[in-house]
């Protein structure tokens, strides 16, 4: 479909013609992406260098140095989004075909916001084992994998096998891309309320993907006390049911030894991170510390209600756009991948993830303001301020390859 | 790289400057395609429609009903390119990485001639069992699979085993885009020299993907006698050696239970069709029967030098593009998949193969010479004849969903 066609769209009708399409429909009608050509493709001459017979020269020199696939192929600048269609969105696991237009939708993000390109890989098969060994036999064509909406707790399982066999960067966003910029906004809160992050005492509401990555990144930053929550309550000492990942967090956090819910810990706590569904009623955020930060990110129906989280917190944030101060990771992975690429990169560190939130709170400077602690999503600045401080970081953390 | 960028590649240098890079070289850097987005994304009401949270109710209506996965992605109009890197053009098994200058190729063409999108997927695994198992997994985001330089005997049953679990088209384009030209090719070189496809006799020089492939269609197109070489000789009464696909081969051609060699073979044949390299001297064209044709396919070195073929052949074809009547792939499968996508084609039939060689004959026309018996792959009228001959035949045939 050509963009004059989509913008059309709103007037056509489905195929039986007895009724207009929905506009979200008959925009998506065909799909939302495609491939084309980068190179003139208009005579013999153009063939023959393209393809065959020249192509041939290409393939035999990087049969002969490996290295050079990034070179001559486009490999330098694309990004595998993978699922299998087993947490998608809110949804849940509604298998790989209807998980399509969430990936349309990324590639599109990667390329509007990162110049990078993305394809949609929606895997038919979802063992730890199956999701694992198909990732790596399709690797050699891209310079990156993007793990999208596949469930918790196999997702942390496949990211860490797929980095331990692959040498490029593997990425799950739903963890990675939302603790940036989780990170990125609580670090410019912090500021505007005049306290460093080592002041903070954070709850978590959630301990799914994002809760777990966004917990980790934020000890990685040097928050002080961190209290998580799944929906039995939060992950404290009495707590029986725990393993894996959860168990370690545990380890890790929750100082205080709080048992109970997500109310018992937010009783003086600074901030409340909403990574989950589950509401939090007025009288509960009402017994936060002074000055509080209040994220709450689900979508579309917030942790606590923007409104009431006005009335008492310093600074409000949720997943949406039609709100200030919208979590969004399209703020992080575009950027991400642009920098690991442009490096070369064999993977994503601790400190390019810290650097990227640096550099996406660095954008606001000194416009910050209660309703400004994270940048639009249109803000031009950010996909090559986060590309740079990634690129910078790879270089640092040694898995730059040029 | 854009149009502009490749246009002025040949005055590029190496990154380190000293040397001038050669222009196949520098119009490969960077890759030859890109993953571009169909839809604007403008502002938010944009996102919210293309992304979350619009894409939701899209995501749902697939998951209800799951051929709407064809209505609302780009699934309808997108090819996978596998390839294991096994038998990359003449170059043979350099591997996944090497041949993705190949597939990116195949992948502009797919677009430029066919109007179809298509991916590169170069596997890193060889095994029958891993290549089907992994295909079968990433098969759920496309329409269509077209296997690329996957050596033989492995090329046939990964075919025949996808077909059987996939319910979409698979089509080896090594075996059958050659098939499809060669017999357009064929037909139009018997009109014009007065001759029934069945009056021919034709020797196939080669039994590997191509020339198997070339000798099934034949045979289901009523040529009356065909016999095959491979680089030990005839597939004759003699040979002790042959199995599986060759073995078969043999069992329906050779009527004349010949031995020996290709050249044996010529003495008095209408037709040589060269699809290896071995090299036929002018004094065995010599023995041929008048007005023969002769097809000598191998690239860059034909098996039959043009022009001591043009001195005793009444018809004579190469693979080349510097010479009249090139037998270049690119002619079918373009077409093929964009007949195939168009009506939701769950397989390629062997009706379907036929319509598009009498397609692409049938565009040559009242032009039909010795010099003319195949278009030019440049010809705009190629594909959409291709494409919708190939789209009535899937009806005809029952393989078509809409």
């Amino acid at each position: 479909m050509t963009t004059s066609q989509a913008e059309s769209a709103t007037d056509s009708r489905t195929a039986d013609g007895d009724s207009p399409e929905k506009p979200v429909f008959a925009l998506h009608r065909g799909g939302k992406i495609e491939v084309v050509s980068t190179v003139p493709v208009r005579d013999r001459d153009d063939l023959s260098l393209a393809y065959t017979p020249g192509v041939a020269e290409v393939c035999l020199a990087i049969a002969d140095q490996p290295a050079k696939v990034y070179d001559y192929t486009w490999k330098s600048n694309t990004v595998a989004v993978v699922t299998d269609g087993t947490a998608v969105l809110g949804l849940g696991d509604i298998g790989p075909a209807a998980s399509l237009p969430v990936m349309e939708g990324k590639a599109l993000l990667f390329k509007t916001f990162g110049g990078v390109d993305a394809v949609p890989v929606a895997l038919d098969c979802t063992s730890v084992e199956d999701v694992v060994e198909t990732v790596v036999r399709i690797a050699p064509a891209f310079g990156g994998i993007n793990l999208e909406d596949i469930s918790a707790p196999r997702c942390f399982e496949i990211e860490e096998l797929l980095q331990q066999r692959l040498d490029i960067p593997v990425f799950h966003d739903d963890q990675h891309g939302t603790a940036i910029v989780v990170l990125a906004a609580l670090e410019n809160a912090a500021k505007l309320t005049g306290r460093g992050l080592a002041d903070l005492r954070v709850v978590v509401s959630g301990a799914g993907a994002a809760g777990l990555a966004v917990t980790r990144i934020l000890l990685a930053a040097g928050i002080g006390d961190i209290a998580v929550a799944d929906s039995k309550g939060l992950l404290g000492p009495k707590r029986t049911d725990l393993a894996g990942h959860k168990a370690q967090v545990r380890g890790t956090t929750n100082s205080a030894g709080l048992d109970g819910s997500v109310a018992d810990a937010l009783a003086g706590a600074d901030v409340f991170l909403g990574l989950s569904a589950g509401k939090v009623p007025e009288e509960v955020v009402a017994t936060m510390a002074p000055n509080s930060m209040i994220f709450a990110m689900a979508n579309p129906d917030p942790e606590v209600d923007p409104a009431v989280a006005r009335r008492t917190a310093a600074v409000v944030a949720t997943g949406r756009s039609d709100y200030p101060n919208q979590i969004n990771n399209v703020l992080a992975f575009p950027g991400v991948f642009a920098g690991s690429l442009r490096v070369r990169a064999s993977r994503v560190t601790e400190g390019m993830k810290m650097a990227a939130a640096a550099a996406l709170a660095a954008v606001v400077g000194d416009d910050l303001a209660p309703e400004y602690v994270i940048p639009s999503v249109f803000d031009k600045r950010v996909g090559p301020a986060v590309a740079d401080a990634v690129a910078q970081a790879a270089r640092a953390d040694g898995v730059a390859r040029i």
